[in-house]
C-alpha cells in the first residue's frame, strides 16, 4: 500500500509500488491541512494508476497538532530556519498518526508493504522523516501488530526515496513517467501554487536542477 | 496526559496521574467500538478527577480495522483461543494510533508523560499491550518528534499496569480511590455489562481474587 498525500514524492512511490508490488491499495488523509487542495491531486493519481483501491479518511485532528499547515491563517516560511530548528509547518506526529492507520489497514488486509515517500535530502528537516524515525517505526511494526507465529504477517514499512535530492526523485518519476502536472506541493492553501513556501522552493528547485520547467505549472487540473 | 478508554486501567492510570504528575490532559477516542459506552465512563470519570483537559475526538477508522470490536455482530470469545493466536477482539494497530494522536497531542502541549493503562498480566493476549510493544514505541517517540536541541522536548509512554494482574490493579485502585462503578469494561455494547465476554471476565477475576464484589455491578450509571 501507499500514502499518498498527492505530492511528488508519494506519486513516485505510487508509480513504484505499481511497478513492483500490484495490487495496491492507496491511503490518502484529510487532517485538517490548509492545502487540501492535494487531496484532488491524490484522487486523480489514483484513478491515473488504477489502484486496486483508494482509502480516503478524514481525521479531525488538526485542531489538537499545533502547526502552522493546521491554522489557516499562520505565516508560512519562505526560507529555512536558523540553526537546528524544525519549521513551523512540522506537524507534531502526523506522520507517525498516518502510518498507524496505514499499518492498521494493512495488517486488516494481509498487505505486506507501506510504501512512504519521506525524504531527508532537500528537505524541512521534519523528525519524522529521517532514515532513523523508518528503522525505529520498523521496529515498532514487527512488536504492533500479529507476529506470523500468532496469525499474523510481517508488515515493512519502505521509504525509497529517503536518500534522493529533489532533482533525483525527478528523474526516477521521469523514467516512471509520473504524471508531474496532476502532483500537488504548494503548502499555502490556495487555488495555484503561491510559489513562496518551502513546499513551492523544493519543487522548483529539483526541475531547475534538471533544467526543465515544471509541468504543473502551466497545466490545468 | 492519559489515554483514558474508562476501563479499569485508564481510570487507574488517571488516578495515578492525578497524583504524580497533574495537571492532566486526558484523551478518549471514539473509533467506531461496539462498547461506546465506555466513553461515557470516560467522560464520567475526567470530571471526577478535574482533568484540565479532556479532550474527545472521533476517528471514522473502524471500517478500516477488521476486528470483532468494530462489527457490530461479530461473535465476541468468552474463553481464550487455543494456541498462540490472539483473540479477535483485537483491533489491528489500534493502540499504535491512539498513541500517536496522543503523542502529537503531548508534543503540541508540551507534555512529558503518556500514561498508557496496558496490562501484559490477566489480559487478552494483544501484542500492543506487552512491555516490548512500549520500548519500541519510546524508542519510536524519541525519533518521532522534535527534540530538546530543535527545540522540543522529550515525551515518555509510561505503563505502571503492565506487570500487574487484575486483582493487583484492583488493589492499587483501592488505594488510590479509584471509583470502580463509573468504570466500564465490557465489549458487548449493551446497557448492561454482558458477564460473559472476555473484558468481563477478567474484571470479575479481579475482583474475585481479592473476595468483594464489583461495585459497578449494583451500581446505577
Amino acid at each position: 500500500m501507499v500514502l499518498l498525500s498527492g505530492g511528488m514524492d508519494s506519486a513516485t512511490c505510487l508509480a513504484l509500488a505499481t511497478r513492483d508490488a500490484p495490487p495496491v491499495h492507496a491511503l490518502t488523509i484529510d487532517y485538517g491541512q490548509r492545502h487540501r487542495r492535494e487531496l484532488r491531486s491524490a484522487a486523480r493519481l489514483a484513478r491515473h494508476y488504477r489502484v486496486a483501491a483508494h482509502v480516503r479518511l478524514t481525521l479531525p485532528v488538526g485542531p489538537l497538532l499545533d502547526s502552522a499547515l493546521t491554522r489557516a491563517r499562520a505565516p508560512l516560511p519562505s526560507r529555512p530556519p536558523r540553526g537546528r530548528r524544525v519549521p513551523p509547518t512540522y506537524v507534531p506526529a502526523r506522520n507517525t498518526l498516518l502510518l498507524a492507520v496505514a499499518l492498521g489497514y494493512a495488517e486488516s488486509h494481509r498487505l505486506g508493504r507501506i510504501y512512504y515517500g519521506a525524504n531527508a535530502i532537500d528537505y524541512s528537516g521534519y523528525p519524522d522523516c529521517r532514515p532513523e524515525f523508518v528503522t525505529a517505526f520498523n521496529a515498532l511494526a514487527r512488536r504492533a501488530v500479529r507476529s506470523p507465529a500468532e496469525g499474523g504477517h510481517r508488515i515493512r514499512l519502505v521509504a525509497p526515496l529517503i536518500d534522493r535530492s529533489k532533482a533525483e526523485v525527478v528523474r526516477l518519476g521521469d523514467r516512471l513517467g509520473v504524471p508531474w502536472r496532476w502532483t500537488w506541493s504548494c503548502y499555502a492553501g490556495g487555488r495555484r501554487p503561491c510559489g513562496r513556501c518551502d513546499a513551492c522552493r523544493w519543487r522548483a528547485r529539483g526541475f531547475r536542477v534538471l533544467g526543465r520547467p515544471d509541468p504543473a505549472r502551466s497545466a490545468r487540473t
